[in-house]
């Protein structure tokens, strides 16, 4: 069952009598009706009546109707107004383009612009290079997508992509103080997008791909590298691997297992799951084993492109096949980026003992958390109202932010490693257990010490 | 004789002996050299000697240089640091991305990022004009470049231009509020431009092409006004056009004369030259001539661009050839848009009576202001230290603010014109004389009523 978040939160302005009773109505109403009352605010009070800003959180658009019927129906009450406030935050965008320098007069306008800034444009055109410390570009990261794989929406197009890129750029200026842009391609053409960063890319200081659709994510990000002098980091792909190496290594502390002696089921062959197998084996484990829609991954399966065929080549050491029940039995780890509801408690209980589960499908999961727990150690997902969560703002803004100091001209795996190594340093000895293998998201020493970890890792690369 | 100014300021810190004469030495030295002093600030002071910060306005690298040998040669006096704050207020570069809504919490993080932000896409996605309301795209434009035409300096390659990018984003920010983001293109093919603009397009509510050399300019306008549902603004063309038909109007008024009467030399026909042209020719001017660096355009010329044909077709009824000076007999007003110093007073001296010269090429116009000013009435520059500066800061910002508060889904010479008639407008009748033909840079009048000027004759073509 669903259940109502901050995500989905209403406003609704309604009228009703002053007797001490419609107080308590009111907010007996809304929660018959399934919703949580996140405040009540009495905006109007009149000798016959009393105007209140009922504020809850619902699940869905269905509900959120339900809940204002339920008030219309009491004697008396009258609803004037339902406002959304994810809708409200979101008007007129939720990021802006500032003046770092005052234009008060004609001395500061001669220098922002003409003439002075000739003698700028200048000295970069005399050496280029200049223009990692005379321009926006030495702190700023283009977010490029192509709308194809918004989100666990899907294809949506560029247009309806933009608020999330929005919200990435926010985080980045709040976790790192990183100057994002977003930029969503009207083309899903691999060589168009190719073409059209590389030609905008002097304005930047790094790429950040987002939510472009598998397999082509992998072909765009690895011609963009060959091509570009600035680091391409496809969030989707390797802030998800970082975050996961790290929960991975700090949920092994815990139940006392070491990496080279696990068995791991990766389920799920795209953007992300591909990542975190090709970080992973960085790392020596046991085995890994990569599930996917049609089973286990290995050598004979048809009809594999090159990223498939890699993987089979670099994993599961004894050539099985199977289905993924079959893979989890004996498995140490199961980290899924799939789909919602694959499994059950009886398919964890096949895995070794201390098992650790990251069901990290989102919204829903590969398996119910509370499903997950009974049978294995430490369970982790992508959301944010069970503990462990997984989540890529512990990565991306760090990342680039020792990107961007480092001046760095490309992106290695040792540089994902050591982001993926501050994360979970952070976590110290004292706080780490079960409930807590990966830091806050609003932990602010994460992103300083992932920036510094990729900067140090980036200097000889420069 | 090249003139000091604030885009050539330096700060030079100097220790000198803490004696009574010692800082009318200093300021006494840079004098002799030619600086002109704007800040004497005593940083620090000792019984032995003082350290002081001594601004100055310069005119190039050389002279910088001779002043700080001046400073050196003095006694008992030794220069520390000599820093350039043109090139200060440039590190790091001028504009800056600011996050509007606050993310404090999770409940915050829901709703700007994932889950919340999910509904905000899937509602753009079944109502593409939603993207409008609920992103950035109601407030954004792009500066687009590829680095042909920067300035006067020519052709220096996108990462150059950036600087000047950055200075428009901050001064359209600072006049009309509006959030502007340079776009560099690595490419100087039309077609490529073309396809680059069309792919980032979703994010934006209007496109500013800014210098893009002529004659790729009015291809690369003309097709992406074909391709595109926002509009698309060459500010070389009709940001000058704007201001130039406006100055026109003012400089009539003071004079007394008609334009249908007048005969108008329009000396280059580049982007601006073109332009100007174009917008006069609605108002049905005398006639015109343009004039190039072949002579006057006229319809036999060989070897003409369509825009050049174009123009012969629509001007110089009387089929006239010849050179500029020829041109320049019997004239009521002179527009240069072209280079230093075509010609001198003796000229202006055959031009009808009241003549009027907008000598526009920067920095050194096609005329001495002083010599133009013997025999004409009205005398306008590109310079701001002239009286009647042609600043193009005085339409774009208020055009895009306009378009973008009208949703205008194009542009059209109807617009541009009202833009013109609203700049005009600003000087009232007790303010115009022959010194003040348009208004401040700086008058915050101006571009709120180019904004609505603009959107009331959008408002129609939506």
């Amino acid at each position: 069952m669903p259940v109502p978040g901050p995500g989905y939160s209403i406003t609704i302005r309604v009228e009703a009598p002053p007797s001490a009773s419609a107080a308590g109505d009111l907010a007996a109403a809304v929660g018959r009706a399934g919703g949580v009352i996140t405040a009540f605010d009495v905006v109007e009070s009149h000798a016959d009546r009393i105007v209140v800003d009922l504020t809850a959180n619902t699940h869905s658009d269905e509900h959120a109707r339900d809940i204002t019927t339920a008030l219309e129906q009491l004697p008396g009450v009258a609803v004037r107004k339902v406002s959304d406030r994810t809708f409200l935050i979101h008007l007129g965008g939720k990021i802006e383009i500032s003046s770092k320098v005052a234009i008060k007069n004609r001395d500061d306008l001669s220098r922002a612009y003409t003439p002075g800034v000739a003698r700028i444009c200048q000295a970069i055109a005399e050496n280029p290079y200049d223009a990692r410390r005379l321009t926006i570009k030495r702190n700023t990261v283009a977010v490029v997508t192509d709308g194809s794989a918004v989100l666990g929406l899907g294809n949506l197009g560029p247009a309806a992509a933009l608020p999330v890129m929005e919200g990435k750029a926010a985080l980045f200026k709040k976790f790192a103080g990183v100057d994002a842009w977003p930029v969503c391609l009207d083309t899903q053409d691999t060589d168009e997008i190719i073409r059209a960063v590389q030609l905008i890319a002097p304005v930047y200081g790094g790429i950040n791909l987002e939510d472009i659709a598998a397999p082509r994510c992998f072909e765009i990000e690895a011609r963009l590298r060959d091509l570009l002098d600035i680091p391409v980091f496809h969030d989707d792909q390797h802030g998800t691997a970082i975050v996961v190496v790290a929960a991975l290594r700090n949920a092994l502390r815990v139940v006392g297992k070491e990496l080279s002696d696990c068995k791991i089921v990766v389920c799920g062959a795209g953007a992300a799951g591909s990542a975190i197998t090709r970080l992973l084996l960085h790392k020596k484990p046991g085995d890994v084993l990569q599930v996917d829609i049609n089973g286990i991954v290995h050598p004979d399966r048809e009809g594999m492109d090159p990223n498939l065929a890699w993987i089979a080549e670099h994993t599961n050491a004894d050539r099985r096949t199977g289905s993924l029940t079959d893979a989890l039995v004996g498995a140490d780890v199961f980290i899924g980026v799939s789909a919602p509801n694959l499994f059950g408690a009886d398919a964890v209980a096949t895995m070794a003992g201390d098992a650790v589960v990251f069901a990290l499908a989102n919204p829903d999961p590969e398996i119910d958390p509370l499903e997950a727990q009974r049978h294995a150690a430490i369970v982790a997902t992508g959301r944010s109202d069970y503990p462990n969560q997984i989540n890529n703002v512990l990565a991306f803004p760090g990342v680039f932010r020792g990107l961007l100091d480092a001046q760095a001209n490309g992106i290695t795996d040792e540089m994902l490693l050591a982001a993926a190594d501050a994360v979970a340093d952070v976590v110290d000895g004292d706080r780490l257990n079960a409930s807590f293998i990966v830091p806050s998201v609003f932990d602010s020493a994460v992103a300083p010490a992932v920036a510094e970890a990729v900067a140090r890792a980036a200097a000889p690369a420069r």
